[in-house]
């Protein structure tokens, strides 16, 4: 079986994963700097179709005009060179001490002014290297306490943000649009829209709402002690999965961003069984930090691994579908039933049926088992090679 | 300072509250089962306005209709002689083991048709003592493995079950809305629509969104480590706050349902702040259960402690809105620019200002303090009653 | 590759884990009890060895002595008949309501007497039937409000408790030590002796240290966030490791119980490998509850899950550490070096060793990559059986 | 009431959180380098009484023999001139990436000697301004991979370094203990000893346990969603609390190194209830991080918060501990029987006492209430000065 990735699998790295040099909050970075170019190379060598960046990925903050376009035709001759695409591209707006009471919902005007500014900039960029998708990860966007932020007033702030952004993308004519990407805590205390579904609800209120999804990330919604493949599924029920961020996380802690298949090994096979059966043909896009322990052999080694753990997943997950003792399982839990609509007859016919609820035997419907267990067990059989 | 409640403070609680007679995962009940009348009558002398049922809670399951109806009548007899109202009813879809997979998602098609008609028959005795509020909490729908439950073929039938309930609403001209109540897991492994958040986004997509609102509890978004005012001020800014559960939980673990109050004190001082400055007129309702260490004596100190609790947060929180040392520290930490527009001169405007991005000085922006300690520490002094 | 049990892997199970009948806090049971004689049987069709117990689930609670003889005769029976063996057994100082706020730390002198006679009583039967561990859950030895046990005192009942129990073991001559069993919370909002550490800590205070060890639960540990199999290890470093609850849980929530395998799945690779390769030689015990869904055909298929999880495991486990790429692996990742102590040279020789400290070169040390990655995706494909 | 503190008052700040200038996992730093000399000064003028450091904190590393000097004759200068005393040390051994994989138990042997050296030359330093507590605290040790450390050898080498450093001590004469300071994970995945539990357990394993104890720290514990008050109490039970951590921490997420008195209020409380009371009179140990959305005042303000919280809860719990409406309360609630022996009598006292068992009444003992709620909402109104 395959398990050599290739361009076809839309696989793709942020600059920021294999890029980051391990400093975290109590210690020093311990691995030089990677060159965008170097690394587009790295990673199509490996076997990925996309690269993504945020602005100050590419373009050294600060950087003069000349500068900045001497950075970004590189950036595009690597592309070119390799075939690779940049398919999602994002704002930093969390770096700089400017932000550190956010950017759409800073207290300080101006600074929410700035950073709307920095983001069109850099929504020029995308589109110019042709990317559909705009992520926004508001990761400054809350507070540590409770007056600091008014959050109703922040959310007004934030819908303000994101119809202009969608208005200019409008007017524009770009081909590209944004996936708000939720997140609990950290480096907030609280953070707004902090899980999948408080972001699906955000975007209802929004003025173009169907130009806004979400790109939920793996370790974010685990933060939360939530189910991924749940939030996803209801993502993709509501047609606003636009871009998803693959990743690993142990548990409600720290937001850790290990490689994709490192973490919780169900919830991963249950995901990508999710994202390969529902249609789902966004990219698969890596949003990790290779441990800080590691050098760059190790970096390239935990990419790879990421890829890797995916189409294992993905042939398991397959067999598991495939595998007619699986559909006898899943008849025999009834998962057909879950398919048929519940009062095909209507209100009326639902009220006018004494067998659901006159004559209704809850003893007897209770007493039978769902057999899930048996189900369970095959796959987890599958998961592990082991059928 | 008054701490006695009175109707005019609108607390409510159901019946199940104080009724708990203590059964938990590892126990039998400590305490004898109330009967519902005395309930009425022990919130009444307590100062409650309002006391809230599921059908089971006051009706014996199974129950022949005379025995139904002289229930019915008891309990109303006690609802005129104290002037306590109804204010909202619910569904148990939870304890009879036929729910154990679920009501409106059981894969079993007959559950979930037998879950609908035992939702519409209490809604006919909600509308019949005058209940302006329907919860649903959705406590069985979930599951503890992956296969079990097709989440999107899981909502379908969701939507179509509060599509249903809506109809029948609006074709008996009752004037009832319903209420959603979130929670991320027990006695499921993962409920759906596991946060206020989650909720909000569904409810869009449901045929009369107009109808559906949220009843958010307190421990239920602490169960996921989320903010509760945060999620609270964003059912507020959507207009979905239809009702709210007040209770207390002491971080993320099982479901503890302590009195209000205890558990996390400063974020109760802080919702309370919420609900009273942003005009929420429901009503408070305590969901909380005495723990099982308590005899009868302490079920009252423990619902005449929720009232209290929430009288003397109010009290404090009014106190630190009115303090002029509020205010100032509030305008030191820029709550007024919050509150304005990011961009009254539109997007066109913005992109022509030069403050907001060619000149933009973002290292003296990023100097400048945002006072958040201070004004934090004002607010704890206010709920402490040490300023 | 062999995946059925047999007696030689040493698997038992509690007779409260197959015979749960689904009672949760949110609803009724949906099982019938099961006859601890046919648990006995049917454990031993599938290859169990071993059967454990508290007093209540064998004898029921408030039987003459003739019942109480009655039942032990046909347990016993059914244990000749099949060969089973009861490595352990337990209390219940929990279900009834004159526990609810402890037993052997209950403010309630009287419930700590009565308590330690029932354990007593117990005792008795446990080395009747040959069992040479004895458990100690402390399930409901804690509190949910700061002032109702004073945690100091409440130790020292937990110590004379302990005490006095050696005492009784050791003036019957009976070969059976204590495994005290550890958890953070539920049913209790805290509970004492929250983690493996605090148990340990705290046999370090009694009066025959050697009679006690620890009996650590997986979902219990990971309920506080703690790795699991980094638990177990600190067990074994300090030879305390008696006993071994083996299941489930999908990460920091209410106490799930699932079946071994369910929940976090690396995490079980790691404590199979650590238990296979430390040389832990007691039973491989199963304490989990199949889920109130299942009827009984799903209760047997998960008991046999646990055991087939555990088999698999272990093979895993095993064609991982005998791979020469992983031991390659653990040689670049200096896990030998870890094995060598730091100062065979002593203190002394340490301090005159000027590579030590004057010219060793940290930036050239830091610069080593440590290669874990590479290792951890080899543990990762042993485990999926994709090598 | 005074609310001012003062030396008598023994509150300690250590260099590092005052100076943190705000760098986190996802920002630059926000604030200026603190000088050590003008922290003394503005820690005295606040009414600290003590202030501690990392050897990196005081002396900048690489620095040569003179400028070391040079440094620690000015600090000794200010503390001279302000009267501030320095009552613990520590050394950093988690900022330099050298420390990527740990420092006394790093699988690098050279690493693991460079830690040790690195140590002994600041306990010099330590014993030489006139500490008496040394408190270790091994953030790196530990993995975010099963393989990455064998926990059983890193247990060893971990021994085998505290055992150095306690012979060092006693051989150079030195009156200093070390206190171990136990956190679950981050900045590793899982870090070894990560409760206190965990760390007093392994006190008991070194060759000179006396001269070992813990250094709690609140957040640490609330990280592992422990209940922070009980830990220090089996601390205290254990006379093994040897200086203590004070923060705050909003539940189970990243290390938040809130000021003392956010966070968790009631469990704050109750800490400062159980310190005042249970004699322990080591340091008040502020171990913080003032919000990086803070300037210089704010980080002031913040510091101040601290202490000024303590005092008002060390105010609040005296009151509650003196009412004799609580008094009763505890009576009511049988704390005074906690504090009695279980079994004065002995073991064949309580076997031949037929009250014990064969004539106790448990449905009686299970009815009587234990009136904790009651004597919770009294604390509760005692905290919110509302009595």
């Amino acid at each position: 079986m395959r398990h050599q990735p290739g361009p076809e699998d839309r696989f793709s790295f942020g600059l920021w994963t294999v890029g980051w040099q391990g400093r975290d909050p109590f210690g020093e970075a311990t691995r030089r700097a990677l060159d965008p170019v170097e690394t587009v190379h790295r990673l199509a060598d490996l076997g990925a179709y996309g690269v993504t960046f945020h602005d100050d990925d590419l373009i050294p903050p600060g950087a003069a005009d000349n500068e900045r376009e001497a950075a970004v035709t590189r950036f595009r001759q690597a592309l070119d060179a390799t075939g690779l695409v940049v398919p999602m591209a994002t704002t930093n707006l969390f770096t700089h001490p400017v932000f550190k009471d956010g950017a759409f919902t800073a207290n300080d005007r101006d600074v929410r002014r700035y950073a709307l500014r920095k983001t069109l900039r850099n929504i020029d960029l995308a589109a110019e290297l042709g990317a559909h998708t705009y992520v926004a990860w508001g990761g400054r966007e809350g507070a540590e306490s409770g007056a600091a932020k008014d959050v109703r007033a922040a959310l007004d702030r934030m819908k303000e943000a994101f119809d202009l952004l969608g208005q200019y993308v409008v007017e524009q004519g770009y081909d590209l649009r944004f996936a708000i990407e939720p997140k609990p805590n950290e480096p907030r205390g609280d953070i707004l829209l902090p899980t999948v579904g408080h972001a699906l609800a955000f975007i209802e209120r929004l003025e173009r709402p169907e130009l806004y999804g979400v790109n939920p990330e793996v370790g974010h919604e685990q933060m939360a002690g939530l189910n991924f493949p749940h939030g996803i599924a209801q993502a993709l029920w509501a047609d606003k999965l636009f871009h998803i961020d693959l990743n690993g996380q142990s548990g409600i802690k720290y937001d850790q961003d290990l490689r994709f298949g490192a973490g919780d090994l169900r919830s991963a096979f249950w995901l990508v069984d999710l994202l390969e059966t529902a249609g789902y043909d966004g990219p698969r896009h890596f949003d990790f930090k290779p441990p800080r322990t590691e050098d760059l052999d190790g970096v390239w080694a935990s990419a790879a691994g990421c890829m890797r753990n995916y189409l294992i997943l993905r042939e398991r997950a397959a067999a598991f579908r495939t595998d007619p003792a699986v559909q006898d399982a899943l008849h025999a839990a009834r998962l057909d039933q879950l398919g048929r609509p519940t009062a095909e007859d209507g209100l009326a016919g639902l009220l006018a049926d004494p067998t659901a609820y006159e004559s209704f035997d809850a003893e007897a419907a209770a007493g039978r088992g769902m057999a899930f267990e048996h189900l369970d067990q095959l796959a987890l059989e599958h998961l592990l090679g082991a059928v």
